[in-house]
């Protein structure tokens, strides 16, 4: 931007920035300054210059301005932006400046730290500069500028030249737009101050008197409530309406539901009111709602309200804190073992098995039940504990044996299935790497290596850069992350021909072997309860099995996770090779292959060859 | 190797080798194998050239060669060396024949085909070369050339030329040492066999007849057994004692017990024997000495001795099996309590605390120190559950309470102190960096890229090849692994300078990760059970805390982890650069790239996002 008239102002930027540089390394401020003004050049280079000399020097800065106005000009002009970066980059050769990296803001930092000089060198002075200051903030600090206009109302400044409260206002208002800092003047609940911001702006008095009038009228805490109500600040409103007493409970709770401010006036409340009771009560209707019952439960059961306390752990199967309330009401015996059955069966739907039976068999008394859901959950040796534990080993002939058969029979055909899968998969694999070898090779030959297209059939073009595939260990799972993760495989299709079919492939066979290698708990508890019941035979069969797909999956490794496949391609080098050809070469390996989120992808699975499974008595 | 002699035999060995090709692919096998002959080339060239050509057409071959001399010659000098990769290499233009992957060695594969062949060409012809074929094998199959002598000498064939008993038995003292075909025809339980074979050899008639007149007289099973022992092929001299009869159990006992045959020796017996009795104890505590008692408590307690069962699963911490056998005995009831407060005793030790409070509950009859040990062990829900079924409230102020104020200091500490060194490592792993890098540009910069020392200096070259960082996720990990991990942890050194720093910080705050992330589950149940006993300053200070830790450990995953580590350093590209410059500087960032055992240090650590540990109703 060149200021328009006589070519005499025409300057060389370049040259003018060197000179401002120069300046402000030299801390000659007021001469950076008029130049910068002459040349709107943007006064933000000031402060971005250097940041910390600024900073450190910024009295100087101000004594050498020595001008309310010419504050006031910097401040107005304060932006976010780096001016350093963005509209006067430094020339190349100079040193970078490294950024302050505190999480505060430019503007805050440079606002608080020249309101902060001035205010220790003349606050009367630099009133009205103070003000921009506090104005000028990211979040702009309304409520202190009033209260400052207030202050000089109260206490006028006998100092010579000080500004009077009248003149603050007026430059308030020149600033800020006068709504907005008419509601901000009821925030100070300071009516004085309401009616001097009031009187300057256009509001009609007809409209704005009552309203002040009928505040007026309203004890002190209910009146704050009022106008912490009108500019929407509900916490502070609430914080208010809780002094209000007895007769304002109904609407602080009110309050407290509309702004979902349940665990503030929890802390507003004294814990053994009957006004906790009923924020506990309202709060725990909120959080059933938000699927959240085992915590409402806690709330009714600590504020004494056992019975709403025992529904919201029963629905949301906490079941161990269900049946302590349950004791605790007390609820008769027949209801404890009704409460017993309905949770185990909760239970059992989620597979867990041991807590049901526990269910079953100590409050429930139905110790059979409990043996048959441990049999269901494969729970061995927790089930023989309970049959021996009530004297029951008829069950053992009718239905342990019997599931431990249908058991090693289920797992020995699923050994197979996986094992077969993981086979096909493999040698599918080895042909669609062959494939892409051989097509990005093809393509080289014809195209040479600069051709963009080649790393389309490269073996490393197939990492998905915007995706992860993370296989978290815990079986607690929120759904929405089962969901992406589910969106995410979709993307991995297994598909004969799919762009990424050999990424797919590697996934599938990572995840079969961490499925079977998850079994070793189950075929080591399993191959114990046949050799009691002295199925050597069967158990012999599954070790054998087990153990041949363990080391299959083992042995595969080498050939599906290969050692450095990040970097599988051999640089294309030799007799006609440039230096041009070979970077070409690199940096096709190299673009696709950073992505972190492949690295799951890229590294084997984990075997847990620490967890031993193996019987020794079985060979 | 040249023949010695006059000039005209000399040839030059590619030229011949060439020829040989070309007959051994028009299959002129004989012109070959005189070739070969005549020029003392290794005659396994002739299957090795073409392995699958040669077996399919091995008819051939014997047909073209006609002489059992020729056969014989070709037998011996069978070897498992593959002499097209080792003698006589194919020229580099040929194409490379692939090799059969079946798991048998060559010289197996070879002689059972040519013995195949000639067993259904002329047996009675080439009755010598098919002994030669047993002979030869990795193995020697000597019985079966042994019976075939014997068959050969009980019926004698008629055909013209046929080989005598005689001769074959000499031709097989000339290929095989004769004291080995001595034990071996002992091993045909064939007398005449062993008688032939004796009489040929130098021994000393005085000395092998008693012995074999000693064996004539025994009983047949007990004869073989004897046989079996003095070849020390014990498995089937069990399997001949076993059917000797009650009187030589003993004898097989002892024989179990020496040789350790107990597995074989359970299947010998029928399971409801007293010998199967027996044998099971005797492995039994063969297993208590090997450290594996619970799978010695399994064989005793089904072979009917609970008392030793429960001793052994006593040992070996099996509490439930223990119990169910106890509870059968039956023990008296105050022996039981007693039981149970040992396994209680040591499973505490063990830090199972639940378990060790089921058993304290329910057999121990204690209900204190059940809960006791639940509180000690953080188990907070089950605590309660307890408390609230022997009503035992009283306990909830003496000790639940106290013990959960104690649970959230010690926790806000030791998250304090984690991430304290978390912050500490990342800001020396900032530092170290720098240093490495500078290092490595200042060597480049003094001797070029070929400079093999600056690899030295460079990121990726602290990475070690040997060593595995297996962070297995099971808690259930044996000893040796425990200390394997152990030693490879010192080789990553922390001190400060020490050459792999970097990748120790990076393993030292990827386990701090892992840590603070596995706290989920156990920081939950603790702010649920603050919550609930009104302990909500502390339960926010907690979760605020552990958020904060977990919050920053992910934030610092993008500098700790960056993506692409593995390929982090510019090519060194420039003006001065050439075809080989650039090459060094890529091929030094590769070689140690690969490894896939640093995909551990190099990828960051899971944090298991998908656990849910947060109370909503703290804030």
């Amino acid at each position: 931007q060149m200021p328009r008239g006589n070519l005499e102002t025409v300057h060389h930027r370049a040259l003018v920035l060197a000179q401002l540089r120069k300046w402000l390394d030299s801390l000659k401020f007021r001469e950076a300054f008029e130049c910068m003004r002459k040349l709107r050049i943007n006064l933000n280079l000031i402060c971005d210059h250097n940041p910390k000399v600024f900073l450190d020097n910024i009295e100087t800065f101000i004594t050498q301005l020595n001008s309310i106005n010419d504050v006031n000009l910097f401040l107005t002009e304060l932006k976010e932006e780096d001016t350093t970066s963005t509209m006067y980059p430094h020339p190349e050769s100079s040193p970078i400046q490294p950024q302050p990296a505190s999480g505060q803001k430019k503007v805050d930092v440079v606002c608080d730290a020249l309101r902060g000089a001035m205010e220790s060198m003349d606050p009367n002075k630099f009133c009205l500069s103070i003000l921009t200051a506090h104005v000028k903030k990211t979040v702009p600090e309304l409520e202190i500028a009033l209260q400052k206009v207030h202050e000089l109302r109260e206490n006028p400044s006998e100092a010579p030249g000080a500004v009077s409260a009248e003149e603050a206002l007026k430059y308030l208002l020149f600033l800020v737009n006068v709504n907005d800092l008419y509601e901000h003047s009821l925030g100070t609940y300071d009516f004085d101050l309401v009616l001097m911001v009031a009187e300057k702006s256009q509001k009609d008095p007809k409209e704005y008197l009552p309203f002040l009038n009928m505040l007026k009228s309203l004890e002190p805490n209910y009146q704050r409530y009022t106008i912490d109500k009108h500019l929407k600040r509900y916490k502070k409103a609430l914080h208010h309406l809780s002094k209000c007493g007895e007769q304002h409970f109904p609407e602080a709770l009110q309050l407290v539901k509309e702004q979902k401010l349940y665990s503030e006036a929890l802390r507003m409340f004294s814990a053994n009111s009957s006004h906790y009771k009923a924020l506990s009560c309202a709060y725990a209707e909120h959080l059933v709602q938000q699927q959240q019952a085992e915590q409402a439960g806690l709330l009714l059961w600590r504020c004494g309200e056992p019975v709403s306390a025992l529904q919201a752990f029963a629905s949301s199967t906490s079941w161990r804190n269900a049946i302590c309330v349950a004791q605790q009401i007390p609820l008769p015996p027949d209801q404890l073992a009704l409460l017993a059955r309905d949770l185990a069966e909760k239970l059992i739907e989620q597979r867990r098995y041991s807590e049901a039976a526990l269910l079953l068999d100590q409050y429930a008394k139905d110790c059979e039940e409990a043996i048959l859901a441990l049999i269901t959950g494969a729970v061995w040796e927790e089930a023989l504990r309970l049959i021996y534990m009530h004297n029951r080993q008829d069950i053992t002939e009718t239905n342990l044996k019997p599931a431990l058969l249908e058991a090693v029979s289920t797992q020995t055909v699923f050994l197979e299935t996986q094992v077969v899968t993981f086979v096909r998969h493999r040698t599918r694999l080895a042909v669609v790497r062959e494939q892409k070898e051989k097509a990005r090779l093809d393509m080289l030959d014809e195209d040479g290596p600069d051709c963009p297209d080649a790393e389309l059939y490269s073996e490393a073009s197939s990492v998905m850069t915007n995706s992860k595939y993370s296989q978290s260990n815990s079986r607690i799972s929120s759904r929405s992350s089962k969901n992406r993760r589910k969106a995410e495989r979709k993307k991995l299709s297994l598909k004969e021909g799919s762009p990424m079919e050999d990424r797919a492939l590697m996934y599938a066979l990572g995840e079969i072997s961490t499925t079977v290698d998850k079994m070793r708990e189950d075929v080591h508890s399993l191959l114990k309860a046949l050799v009691l019941f002295e199925f050597d035979k069967q158990a012999e069969k599954l070790q054998l099995a087990y153990e041949d797909a363990l080391q299959m999956m083992a042995a595969a490794v080498p050939e599906v996770w290969p050692e450095g496949l990040q970097n599988n391609q051999a640089p294309l080098t030799g007799p006609n090779s440039t230096a041009n050809s070979i970077m070409a070469s690199f940096q096709q390996q190299q673009k696709p292959v950073v992505s972190q989120q492949d690295a799951e992808v890229l590294t084997p699975p984990k075997m847990r060859n620490g967890v031993k499974w193996k019987l020794t008595i079985l060979k």
